[in-house]
Protein backbone atom coordinates (compact mmCIF):
# COMPACT_ATOMS: atom_id res chain seq x y z
CA UNK A 1 0.00 0.00 0.00
CA UNK A 2 1.49 3.18 -0.62
CA UNK A 3 0.21 6.75 0.76
CA UNK A 4 1.00 10.17 -0.77
CA UNK A 5 0.63 13.38 0.67
CA UNK A 6 -0.29 16.37 -1.27
CA UNK A 7 0.88 19.51 -1.03
CA UNK A 8 -1.35 22.69 -1.82
CA UNK A 9 -2.44 26.68 -1.42
CA UNK A 10 -4.54 27.46 1.30
CA UNK A 11 -7.83 26.24 0.21
CA UNK A 12 -10.28 29.51 0.28
CA UNK A 13 -13.79 29.22 1.58
CA UNK A 14 -16.53 28.93 -0.91
CA UNK A 15 -14.06 27.80 -3.18
CA UNK A 16 -15.01 24.77 -5.56
CA UNK A 17 -14.05 21.95 -4.16
CA UNK A 18 -13.68 19.68 -7.50
CA UNK A 19 -11.55 22.23 -9.22
CA UNK A 20 -9.27 22.42 -6.07
CA UNK A 21 -8.65 18.55 -6.25
CA UNK A 22 -8.27 18.65 -10.35
CA UNK A 23 -5.69 21.54 -10.17
CA UNK A 24 -3.09 19.09 -8.19
CA UNK A 25 -4.67 15.58 -8.93
CA UNK A 26 -4.02 14.98 -13.00
CA UNK A 27 -4.36 11.65 -13.01
CA UNK A 28 -6.59 8.69 -11.00
CA UNK A 29 -5.56 5.52 -10.96
CA UNK A 30 -8.78 2.67 -10.93
CA UNK A 31 -8.62 1.37 -7.22
CA UNK A 32 -7.19 4.53 -5.68
CA UNK A 33 -8.72 6.57 -2.43
CA UNK A 34 -8.86 10.36 -2.31
CA UNK A 35 -8.08 11.45 1.30
CA UNK A 36 -9.72 14.55 1.94
CA UNK A 37 -9.18 16.64 5.36
CA UNK A 38 -12.52 17.18 6.50
CA UNK A 39 -11.45 20.95 6.92
CA UNK A 40 -11.68 21.78 3.05
CA UNK A 41 -14.34 19.99 2.84
CA UNK A 42 -16.44 22.55 5.96
CA UNK A 43 -14.80 25.04 3.91
CA UNK A 44 -16.20 24.40 0.55
CA UNK A 45 -19.63 24.06 2.45
CA UNK A 46 -19.56 27.27 4.01
CA UNK A 47 -19.97 25.29 7.41
CA UNK A 48 -18.04 28.30 8.64
CA UNK A 49 -19.11 30.93 11.72
CA UNK A 50 -17.71 34.42 12.67
CA UNK A 51 -16.58 33.58 16.49
CA UNK A 52 -17.99 36.35 18.49
CA UNK A 53 -17.84 35.04 22.08
CA UNK A 54 -17.42 32.33 24.49
CA UNK A 55 -21.05 31.83 24.59
CA UNK A 56 -22.03 32.03 20.92
CA UNK A 57 -18.99 28.74 20.53
CA UNK A 58 -21.24 26.65 23.90
CA UNK A 59 -24.68 27.57 22.30
CA UNK A 60 -22.95 26.11 18.61
CA UNK A 61 -21.14 22.92 20.58
CA UNK A 62 -24.71 22.32 21.84
CA UNK A 63 -26.27 22.82 18.51
CA UNK A 64 -23.95 20.52 16.74
CA UNK A 65 -23.65 17.60 18.39
CA UNK A 66 -26.04 14.89 20.02
CA UNK A 67 -24.35 14.89 23.63
CA UNK A 68 -22.30 17.41 25.12
CA UNK A 69 -20.99 18.29 28.63
CA UNK A 70 -18.60 20.50 30.24
CA UNK A 71 -15.30 18.96 31.33
CA UNK A 72 -12.48 20.34 33.47
CA UNK A 73 -10.68 20.45 30.01
CA UNK A 74 -12.97 20.65 27.25
CA UNK A 75 -17.00 20.34 26.07
CA UNK A 76 -17.34 16.48 25.99
CA UNK A 77 -19.21 15.69 23.29
CA UNK A 78 -20.87 12.78 21.09
CA UNK A 79 -21.34 13.64 17.09
CA UNK A 80 -22.69 11.33 14.47
CA UNK A 81 -21.43 8.38 17.17
CA UNK A 82 -18.15 9.69 17.94
CA UNK A 83 -16.71 10.90 21.13
CA UNK A 84 -15.05 14.07 20.27
CA UNK A 85 -13.91 17.74 21.96
CA UNK A 86 -16.07 20.65 20.84
CA UNK A 87 -18.09 18.54 18.76
CA UNK A 88 -15.41 19.06 16.44
CA UNK A 89 -15.42 22.42 15.80
CA UNK A 90 -12.09 24.23 14.77
CA UNK A 91 -10.61 27.19 15.59
CA UNK A 92 -7.39 26.78 14.04
CA UNK A 93 -6.24 27.70 10.61
CA UNK A 94 -9.29 30.03 10.00
CA UNK A 95 -9.63 33.49 9.36
CA UNK A 96 -11.15 34.21 12.94
CA UNK A 97 -13.97 32.14 12.28
CA UNK A 98 -15.24 28.57 13.78
CA UNK A 99 -15.17 25.77 10.88
CA UNK A 100 -17.81 23.34 11.98
CA UNK A 101 -17.67 19.59 10.13
CA UNK A 102 -18.97 18.86 7.24
CA UNK A 103 -22.78 18.64 8.04
CA UNK A 104 -22.42 14.95 6.44
CA UNK A 105 -19.24 13.82 5.35
CA UNK A 106 -20.59 10.14 3.86
CA UNK A 107 -22.83 12.43 1.53
CA UNK A 108 -19.74 14.84 1.06
CA UNK A 109 -17.54 11.60 0.07
CA UNK A 110 -20.40 10.62 -2.27
CA UNK A 111 -20.51 13.77 -4.48
CA UNK A 112 -17.03 13.93 -4.62
CA UNK A 113 -16.79 10.42 -5.66
CA UNK A 114 -19.27 10.81 -8.75
CA UNK A 115 -17.53 14.14 -10.24
CA UNK A 116 -14.26 12.57 -10.01
CA UNK A 117 -15.02 8.89 -11.49
CA UNK A 118 -16.92 10.68 -14.47
CA UNK A 119 -14.09 12.87 -15.51
CA UNK A 120 -11.20 10.39 -14.59
CA UNK A 121 -13.21 7.98 -16.63
CA UNK A 122 -12.54 4.93 -13.90
CA UNK A 123 -14.61 2.59 -12.39
CA UNK A 124 -13.78 1.68 -8.55
CA UNK A 125 -12.70 4.75 -6.65
CA UNK A 126 -12.88 5.27 -2.90
CA UNK A 127 -13.29 8.94 -1.69
CA UNK A 128 -12.40 9.42 2.61
CA UNK A 129 -12.81 12.30 4.56
CA UNK A 130 -10.80 12.70 7.83
CA UNK A 131 -10.51 14.60 10.91
CA UNK A 132 -8.53 14.24 14.37
CA UNK A 133 -9.29 12.54 17.16
CA UNK A 134 -7.27 11.06 20.18
CA UNK A 135 -7.46 7.53 21.78
CA UNK A 136 -8.44 7.05 25.87
CA UNK A 137 -5.19 7.57 27.63
CA UNK A 138 -3.20 7.49 25.24
CA UNK A 139 -1.71 11.30 24.35
CA UNK A 140 -1.80 12.67 20.73
CA UNK A 141 -4.16 12.65 18.15
CA UNK A 142 -5.02 10.45 15.10
CA UNK A 143 -6.43 10.47 12.04
CA UNK A 144 -10.26 9.27 11.94
CA UNK A 145 -13.09 8.62 8.89
CA UNK A 146 -15.67 11.40 9.11
CA UNK A 147 -17.25 10.06 6.41
CA UNK A 148 -16.13 7.95 2.86
CA UNK A 149 -17.85 6.54 -0.33
CA UNK A 150 -16.87 3.68 -2.77
CA UNK A 151 -15.53 1.10 -0.71
CA UNK A 152 -16.56 -1.12 2.51
CA UNK A 153 -15.30 0.46 6.02
CA UNK A 154 -16.02 -2.56 8.00
CA UNK A 155 -13.99 -5.97 7.28
CA UNK A 156 -15.89 -8.66 8.62
CA UNK A 157 -13.73 -11.74 9.75
CA UNK A 158 -16.87 -13.60 11.25
CA UNK A 159 -17.20 -17.35 9.95
CA UNK A 160 -13.71 -17.35 8.31
CA UNK A 161 -11.20 -19.57 9.34
CA UNK A 162 -7.97 -18.50 11.37
CA UNK A 163 -4.30 -19.93 10.16
CA UNK A 164 -5.59 -23.20 12.29
CA UNK A 165 -9.02 -24.06 10.54
CA UNK A 166 -10.59 -22.61 13.44
CA UNK A 167 -13.63 -20.59 12.63
CA UNK A 168 -13.08 -16.42 13.92
CA UNK A 169 -16.57 -15.59 16.21
CA UNK A 170 -15.48 -11.89 16.75
CA UNK A 171 -13.09 -10.46 14.43
CA UNK A 172 -14.10 -7.20 12.50
CA UNK A 173 -11.75 -4.57 11.14
CA UNK A 174 -12.17 -0.86 10.72
CA UNK A 175 -11.20 -0.12 7.58
CA UNK A 176 -12.41 3.28 7.59
CA UNK A 177 -10.40 4.04 10.29
CA UNK A 178 -7.16 2.23 10.03
CA UNK A 179 -7.08 4.17 6.29
CA UNK A 180 -7.33 7.15 8.34
CA UNK A 181 -4.95 7.06 10.56
CA UNK A 182 -1.83 7.03 9.00
CA UNK A 183 -3.04 8.71 5.96
CA UNK A 184 -3.47 12.01 8.42
CA UNK A 185 -0.05 11.11 9.48
CA UNK A 186 1.08 11.79 6.26
CA UNK A 187 -1.10 14.87 5.76
CA UNK A 188 0.28 16.47 9.12
CA UNK A 189 -1.72 18.68 11.49
CA UNK A 190 0.72 22.10 11.57
CA UNK A 191 1.59 24.07 8.54
CA UNK A 192 2.52 21.23 6.06
CA UNK A 193 -0.50 22.26 4.05
CA UNK A 194 -1.58 18.91 2.65
CA UNK A 195 -5.19 18.81 2.64
CA UNK A 196 -5.16 15.72 -0.07
CA UNK A 197 -3.69 12.69 -0.12
CA UNK A 198 -3.91 9.31 -2.47
CA UNK A 199 -4.00 5.84 -1.09
CA UNK A 200 -2.65 2.89 -3.54
CA UNK A 201 -3.22 -0.85 -3.41
CA UNK A 202 -4.75 -0.21 -0.42
CA UNK A 203 -6.45 -4.14 1.06
CA UNK A 204 -9.99 -2.68 0.26
CA UNK A 205 -12.96 -4.08 -1.54
CA UNK A 206 -14.93 -1.30 -3.45
CA UNK A 207 -18.34 -1.24 -3.75
CA UNK A 208 -20.60 1.54 -5.43
CA UNK A 209 -22.54 2.24 -2.03
CA UNK A 210 -20.89 2.68 1.09
CA UNK A 211 -22.80 1.65 4.07
CA UNK A 212 -22.47 4.95 6.50
CA UNK A 213 -23.76 3.02 9.66
CA UNK A 214 -21.69 0.05 9.49
CA UNK A 215 -19.13 1.44 11.84
CA UNK A 216 -21.50 2.68 14.30
CA UNK A 217 -22.27 0.12 17.44
CA UNK A 218 -24.98 0.00 19.63
CA UNK A 219 -23.53 1.59 22.53
CA UNK A 220 -24.72 -1.75 24.92
CA UNK A 221 -22.21 -3.34 22.60
CA UNK A 222 -19.39 -1.41 23.43
CA UNK A 223 -16.20 -2.44 25.21
CA UNK A 224 -16.12 0.90 26.68
CA UNK A 225 -19.78 0.56 27.83
CA UNK A 226 -19.09 0.63 31.43
CA UNK A 227 -17.05 4.19 31.08
CA UNK A 228 -19.69 5.48 28.95
CA UNK A 229 -22.37 4.38 31.24
CA UNK A 230 -23.49 7.23 33.30
CA UNK A 231 -22.98 9.43 30.47
CA UNK A 232 -25.25 7.48 28.77
CA UNK A 233 -27.61 7.20 31.30
CA UNK A 234 -28.22 11.37 30.73
CA UNK A 235 -28.31 10.88 27.29
CA UNK A 236 -31.62 9.22 27.29
CA UNK A 237 -33.05 11.64 29.65
CA UNK B 1 5.33 6.50 2.35
CA UNK B 2 4.47 2.38 1.55
CA UNK B 3 4.01 -0.33 3.71
CA UNK B 4 4.44 -3.76 2.53
CA UNK B 5 2.79 -6.89 4.60
CA UNK B 6 5.49 -9.86 4.66
CA UNK B 7 3.40 -13.36 4.29
CA UNK B 8 5.79 -16.26 6.39
CA UNK B 9 4.94 -19.92 7.51
CA UNK B 10 3.50 -20.38 11.07
CA UNK B 11 5.54 -18.57 13.60
CA UNK B 12 6.10 -21.60 16.42
CA UNK B 13 6.70 -21.31 20.32
CA UNK B 14 9.83 -20.34 21.64
CA UNK B 15 10.94 -20.28 17.75
CA UNK B 16 13.97 -17.51 17.54
CA UNK B 17 12.70 -14.84 15.94
CA UNK B 18 15.71 -12.44 14.59
CA UNK B 19 16.43 -15.88 12.54
CA UNK B 20 12.58 -16.15 11.54
CA UNK B 21 12.76 -12.36 10.44
CA UNK B 22 15.82 -13.22 8.76
CA UNK B 23 14.24 -16.07 6.86
CA UNK B 24 11.98 -13.55 5.14
CA UNK B 25 13.54 -10.06 5.11
CA UNK B 26 16.88 -10.17 2.97
CA UNK B 27 17.04 -6.50 3.01
CA UNK B 28 16.77 -3.42 5.46
CA UNK B 29 17.02 0.30 4.28
CA UNK B 30 18.37 2.85 6.43
CA UNK B 31 15.30 4.74 7.61
CA UNK B 32 12.60 1.55 7.67
CA UNK B 33 10.27 0.34 10.19
CA UNK B 34 9.81 -2.88 10.76
CA UNK B 35 6.22 -3.92 12.46
CA UNK B 36 6.12 -7.08 14.38
CA UNK B 37 3.04 -8.22 15.32
CA UNK B 38 2.84 -8.81 19.30
CA UNK B 39 1.58 -12.62 18.82
CA UNK B 40 4.87 -13.58 17.93
CA UNK B 41 6.52 -11.78 20.18
CA UNK B 42 4.61 -13.07 22.89
CA UNK B 43 5.31 -16.87 21.54
CA UNK B 44 9.56 -16.47 21.11
CA UNK B 45 9.42 -15.09 24.81
CA UNK B 46 7.28 -18.17 25.57
CA UNK B 47 4.14 -16.06 26.78
CA UNK B 48 1.38 -18.99 27.04
CA UNK B 49 -0.58 -20.71 29.41
CA UNK B 50 -1.87 -24.32 28.82
CA UNK B 51 -5.95 -23.29 28.88
CA UNK B 52 -7.02 -25.21 31.89
CA UNK B 53 -10.45 -23.17 33.02
CA UNK B 54 -12.71 -20.25 33.06
CA UNK B 55 -11.54 -19.63 36.46
CA UNK B 56 -7.44 -20.06 35.16
CA UNK B 57 -8.46 -17.78 32.91
CA UNK B 58 -10.25 -14.75 34.90
CA UNK B 59 -7.26 -14.87 37.29
CA UNK B 60 -4.69 -14.38 34.60
CA UNK B 61 -6.68 -11.57 33.37
CA UNK B 62 -6.25 -10.06 36.87
CA UNK B 63 -2.56 -11.23 36.74
CA UNK B 64 -1.87 -9.66 33.86
CA UNK B 65 -3.67 -6.02 33.96
CA UNK B 66 -3.22 -3.07 36.12
CA UNK B 67 -7.01 -2.98 37.03
CA UNK B 68 -10.08 -5.24 35.70
CA UNK B 69 -13.47 -5.18 36.13
CA UNK B 70 -16.52 -7.60 34.40
CA UNK B 71 -18.76 -5.79 32.50
CA UNK B 72 -21.84 -7.67 30.91
CA UNK B 73 -19.63 -8.46 27.40
CA UNK B 74 -16.20 -8.96 28.39
CA UNK B 75 -13.52 -8.54 30.96
CA UNK B 76 -12.49 -4.80 30.49
CA UNK B 77 -8.75 -4.05 31.40
CA UNK B 78 -6.14 -1.19 31.94
CA UNK B 79 -2.82 -2.58 30.82
CA UNK B 80 0.50 -0.58 30.22
CA UNK B 81 -2.06 2.59 30.26
CA UNK B 82 -4.58 0.96 27.42
CA UNK B 83 -8.06 0.38 27.64
CA UNK B 84 -8.27 -3.22 26.22
CA UNK B 85 -10.44 -6.51 26.83
CA UNK B 86 -8.85 -9.29 28.88
CA UNK B 87 -5.57 -7.71 29.61
CA UNK B 88 -4.64 -8.64 25.75
CA UNK B 89 -4.76 -12.20 26.80
CA UNK B 90 -5.70 -13.93 23.10
CA UNK B 91 -7.13 -17.75 22.30
CA UNK B 92 -6.97 -17.66 19.08
CA UNK B 93 -4.08 -19.30 16.18
CA UNK B 94 -3.22 -20.89 19.46
CA UNK B 95 -2.54 -24.17 20.11
CA UNK B 96 -5.29 -24.65 22.90
CA UNK B 97 -3.11 -22.25 24.78
CA UNK B 98 -3.52 -18.63 25.67
CA UNK B 99 -1.11 -16.42 24.66
CA UNK B 100 -0.42 -13.21 26.87
CA UNK B 101 1.02 -10.14 25.71
CA UNK B 102 4.48 -9.81 25.54
CA UNK B 103 5.79 -8.73 28.96
CA UNK B 104 7.46 -5.19 27.72
CA UNK B 105 7.07 -4.61 24.32
CA UNK B 106 9.20 -1.49 24.51
CA UNK B 107 11.78 -3.67 25.79
CA UNK B 108 11.39 -6.55 22.66
CA UNK B 109 11.49 -3.45 20.28
CA UNK B 110 14.68 -2.64 21.35
CA UNK B 111 16.30 -6.07 21.16
CA UNK B 112 15.06 -6.72 17.78
CA UNK B 113 16.23 -3.31 16.76
CA UNK B 114 19.85 -4.04 18.00
CA UNK B 115 20.09 -7.14 16.44
CA UNK B 116 19.05 -5.95 13.05
CA UNK B 117 20.54 -2.68 12.83
CA UNK B 118 23.92 -5.01 13.67
CA UNK B 119 23.12 -7.14 10.94
CA UNK B 120 22.58 -5.05 7.91
CA UNK B 121 24.57 -2.30 9.47
CA UNK B 122 22.41 0.69 9.04
CA UNK B 123 22.13 3.36 11.50
CA UNK B 124 18.18 4.65 11.36
CA UNK B 125 16.06 1.51 11.96
CA UNK B 126 12.34 1.67 13.90
CA UNK B 127 10.89 -1.49 15.29
CA UNK B 128 7.06 -1.28 15.95
CA UNK B 129 5.06 -4.19 17.86
CA UNK B 130 1.15 -3.89 17.12
CA UNK B 131 -1.92 -5.40 18.71
CA UNK B 132 -5.47 -4.60 17.99
CA UNK B 133 -8.39 -2.52 19.64
CA UNK B 134 -11.34 -0.67 19.32
CA UNK B 135 -12.26 2.90 19.56
CA UNK B 136 -15.14 3.74 21.58
CA UNK B 137 -18.45 3.62 20.21
CA UNK B 138 -17.33 1.89 17.02
CA UNK B 139 -17.39 -1.32 15.38
CA UNK B 140 -14.20 -3.51 14.21
CA UNK B 141 -10.98 -3.32 15.05
CA UNK B 142 -7.68 -1.14 14.61
CA UNK B 143 -3.89 -1.68 15.24
CA UNK B 144 -2.66 -0.01 18.70
CA UNK B 145 1.31 0.21 19.31
CA UNK B 146 2.15 -1.79 21.99
CA UNK B 147 5.97 -0.81 21.92
CA UNK B 148 8.37 0.43 20.09
CA UNK B 149 12.15 1.40 19.00
CA UNK B 150 14.08 3.77 17.01
CA UNK B 151 11.94 6.82 16.43
CA UNK B 152 9.85 9.15 18.07
CA UNK B 153 6.35 7.54 18.79
CA UNK B 154 4.82 11.47 19.36
CA UNK B 155 5.21 14.03 17.26
CA UNK B 156 4.56 17.69 18.83
CA UNK B 157 3.29 21.02 16.95
CA UNK B 158 3.39 22.68 20.19
CA UNK B 159 4.92 26.30 19.78
CA UNK B 160 5.18 25.55 16.07
CA UNK B 161 2.72 27.91 13.44
CA UNK B 162 -0.31 27.07 11.34
CA UNK B 163 -0.84 27.88 8.06
CA UNK B 164 -1.67 31.47 9.02
CA UNK B 165 1.43 32.14 11.24
CA UNK B 166 -0.38 31.94 14.87
CA UNK B 167 1.12 29.35 17.30
CA UNK B 168 -0.33 25.93 17.81
CA UNK B 169 -0.70 25.32 21.56
CA UNK B 170 -2.16 22.19 21.65
CA UNK B 171 -1.59 19.39 18.77
CA UNK B 172 0.91 16.70 19.56
CA UNK B 173 0.48 13.74 16.99
CA UNK B 174 0.58 9.79 18.24
CA UNK B 175 2.98 8.53 15.63
CA UNK B 176 3.00 5.46 16.75
CA UNK B 177 -0.30 4.22 16.86
CA UNK B 178 -1.08 6.07 13.60
CA UNK B 179 1.30 3.88 11.94
CA UNK B 180 0.13 0.69 13.43
CA UNK B 181 -3.11 1.41 12.42
CA UNK B 182 -2.70 1.36 8.89
CA UNK B 183 0.02 -1.66 8.76
CA UNK B 184 -2.43 -3.89 11.01
CA UNK B 185 -5.03 -3.79 8.55
CA UNK B 186 -2.31 -4.81 5.58
CA UNK B 187 -0.80 -7.51 7.66
CA UNK B 188 -4.96 -9.05 8.27
CA UNK B 189 -6.25 -10.45 11.23
CA UNK B 190 -7.24 -13.41 9.86
CA UNK B 191 -5.71 -16.18 7.65
CA UNK B 192 -3.27 -13.81 6.06
CA UNK B 193 -0.25 -14.95 7.69
CA UNK B 194 1.29 -12.03 7.60
CA UNK B 195 3.52 -11.12 11.07
CA UNK B 196 5.75 -8.77 9.83
CA UNK B 197 5.49 -5.42 7.49
CA UNK B 198 7.88 -2.99 6.52
CA UNK B 199 7.41 0.62 6.00
CA UNK B 200 9.60 3.14 4.11
CA UNK B 201 9.28 6.43 3.79
CA UNK B 202 7.39 7.16 7.27
CA UNK B 203 7.04 10.83 8.06
CA UNK B 204 8.82 10.48 11.13
CA UNK B 205 12.22 11.22 13.76
CA UNK B 206 14.21 8.32 14.10
CA UNK B 207 16.61 8.39 17.08
CA UNK B 208 18.27 5.95 19.47
CA UNK B 209 16.61 5.89 22.71
CA UNK B 210 12.49 5.79 22.30
CA UNK B 211 10.92 7.16 25.22
CA UNK B 212 8.56 4.88 26.48
CA UNK B 213 6.35 6.85 28.61
CA UNK B 214 5.57 9.83 25.85
CA UNK B 215 2.40 8.05 25.15
CA UNK B 216 0.87 7.69 28.19
CA UNK B 217 -1.32 10.62 29.23
CA UNK B 218 -1.99 11.48 32.80
CA UNK B 219 -5.72 10.33 33.32
CA UNK B 220 -6.84 13.70 34.63
CA UNK B 221 -5.85 15.20 31.60
CA UNK B 222 -7.63 12.83 29.72
CA UNK B 223 -10.68 13.69 27.32
CA UNK B 224 -12.31 10.55 28.20
CA UNK B 225 -11.97 11.24 31.68
CA UNK B 226 -15.37 12.09 32.85
CA UNK B 227 -15.72 8.69 31.03
CA UNK B 228 -13.20 7.19 33.23
CA UNK B 229 -14.13 8.85 36.11
CA UNK B 230 -16.16 6.50 37.90
CA UNK B 231 -13.36 3.01 36.99
CA UNK B 232 -10.58 5.75 38.07
CA UNK B 233 -11.94 6.18 41.90
CA UNK B 234 -11.89 2.40 41.97
CA UNK B 235 -8.23 1.98 41.02
CA UNK B 236 -7.51 4.20 43.71
CA UNK B 237 -8.82 2.08 46.35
Amino acid sequence: MEIKAIKTRIFRENEDLTSFILKYIKKLSENSILVVTSKIISLSEGRTVPFQNKKQKIALIKKESDFAIKTKLVWLTIKDGMVMASAGIDESNAYGKLILLPQNSFHSAELIRRNLKKIFKIKNLGVLITDSRIFPLRAGVVGVALGYAGFKGLRNYVGKKDIFGRVLKMTRTDIADSLATTTVLCMGEGKEQQPLALIANAPVEFIEKSNKKELKINPKEDLYLPLFGSILKKWKR
